[in-house]
């Protein structure tokens, strides 16, 4: 008997209990007792990525960020919008049910997105500590530029962001996937970790940044690596990916690999 | 009679009606009443521009960004991180005030950040239009990497990021100085200007990047540069700074330049 898409959200959902408040939400033509023939996994949910699983005969694209462009699904699409209706159109057309896996995905401990990203970088030894919304690592001593340039060449990345002393020595180090590279999370962990050196996804450029600029005037030696978001959070899904095969065994689950939307001049 | 500090904000805010909820705030050793023998302005209210605009005399700093890290000043600051600590402190040994313009900087129509953003471009005589949150330009017909490669030497530069089309052909640009990339203003302005190119300071990486790559799968020929928000926004304050000196006659006014912490590896 075939998964039906409640069943497959069920094994994503492992056993943390529903929240009330989420937007992980499922979109399309069908609803939770459709039957799944094939199931795809990406970072994004884009035209090309929803294009692509119909293409492998699944129906059911599992992804962790929104379908529209922000992070509350919008209360109404704009109706003169080619984009948005296209978009709306195609999931029906092409039979795709879009299910969005992202607050239960970050929940259970170690959060897959976080463990996901520090073994892209080779890192799963140096663990020191897996918190809620972030890795602690303890690393031989190296330069934040070694570092930051160890971080690129493991995700494959183009470029990236830094702020701080390039000079630095490293020994700990704190990873924090997505948008958890803002000040709320990252300056309190700097600071109680004790951290040299934060690797995250992305964040308002006036907090952490900011703050290790500060910190680095005044002798502290700290730095700030921004990798990009879906290069954070994308290594996670793809461990998503595997274990939900796992749990699924004779669904075929598709890995989506996909370039970021943003590349550097 | 010297200025105080109350004129200072009474010229600064011109004739804008004062907010009930911003985020603008005085903070530091003297009240509105305190005498300024020099103002210095800058973006960003880093522990350097403090120190700097005391060298220079200055006992009033006036910054668009916070000075704690973070858009709403923090309730209460961390009582065991020495960089919050030391930069408490030194506005109270240097005798340094710091005013924070930003929510009524950008209320004037046009927002001067806007009009300094587009003034820096070498622009103004494209601008067709201001709106109260960006700039729409009628230019020439060029390629967006020729507009990214134009707006990156005239702002200086070293990195940028980009999404969508290096080739569509640009003739209508949209300008939105900071964080005003995002999908809940980007994406409308560029439905409903028809912009080909949106110039942006910074904004979440899964919003307008995201909108601009599927409009580009369907053939549209779009594009979006992210300058970085300090690069968007420096040159507005900039101008906010000879508008002061103009209002304040014999009143020394330092423009403090700085580079943007995060740079691009």
């Amino acid at each position: 008997m075939p998964f039906a898409i409640r069943d497959i959200i069920d094994r994503l959902r492992g056993d943390v209990p529903p929240l009330d408040d989420t937007v992980d939400v499922l979109l399309g033509p069908g609803g939770p007792d459709t039957p799944v023939g094939g199931a795809a996994v990406a970072f994004m949910p884009s035209i090309e990525a929803i294009e692509r699983a119909a293409a492998l005969g699944a129906n059911l694209l599992i992804a962790h960020e929104g379908v529209y462009y922000s992070h509350r699904m919008p209360e109404r699409l704009p109706d003169d919008d080619p984009v948005y209706a296209f978009k709306r159109d195609l999931l029906r057309r092409a039979g795709v049910n879009v299910y969005r896996h992202h607050d239960d995905c970050h929940r259970p401990a170690p959060d897959p997105i976080t463990l996901g990203l520090v073994r892209a970088l080779g890192w799963e030894a140096a663990l020191e500590r897996m918190l809620p919304a972030a890795a602690v690592l303890a690393v031989p001593a190296m330069r934040a530029d070694e570092a930051a340039a160890r971080v690129k060449a493991r995700l494959g990345l183009s470029g990236a962001r830094f702020a701080g002393d390039p000079g630095a020595v490293c020994r700990r180090i704190g990873v924090l996937a997505g948008y958890r590279g803002g000040g709320g999370l990252a300056v309190p962990l700097l600071r109680e970790e004790r951290l040299d050196l934060i690797v995250a996804g992305e964040g308002p450029e006036w907090e952490t940044p900011e703050y290790v600029r500060d910190a680095v005037h005044l002798g502290a030696a700290k730095a700030l690596l921004f990798v990009g978001h879906a290069e954070s959070e994308a290594p996670g899904m793809r461990l998503v990916a595997e274990r939900l095969q796992e749990a699924c065994p004779g669904l075929p689950v598709h890995w989506l690999d996909d370039k970021p939307a943003l590349r550097y001049l």
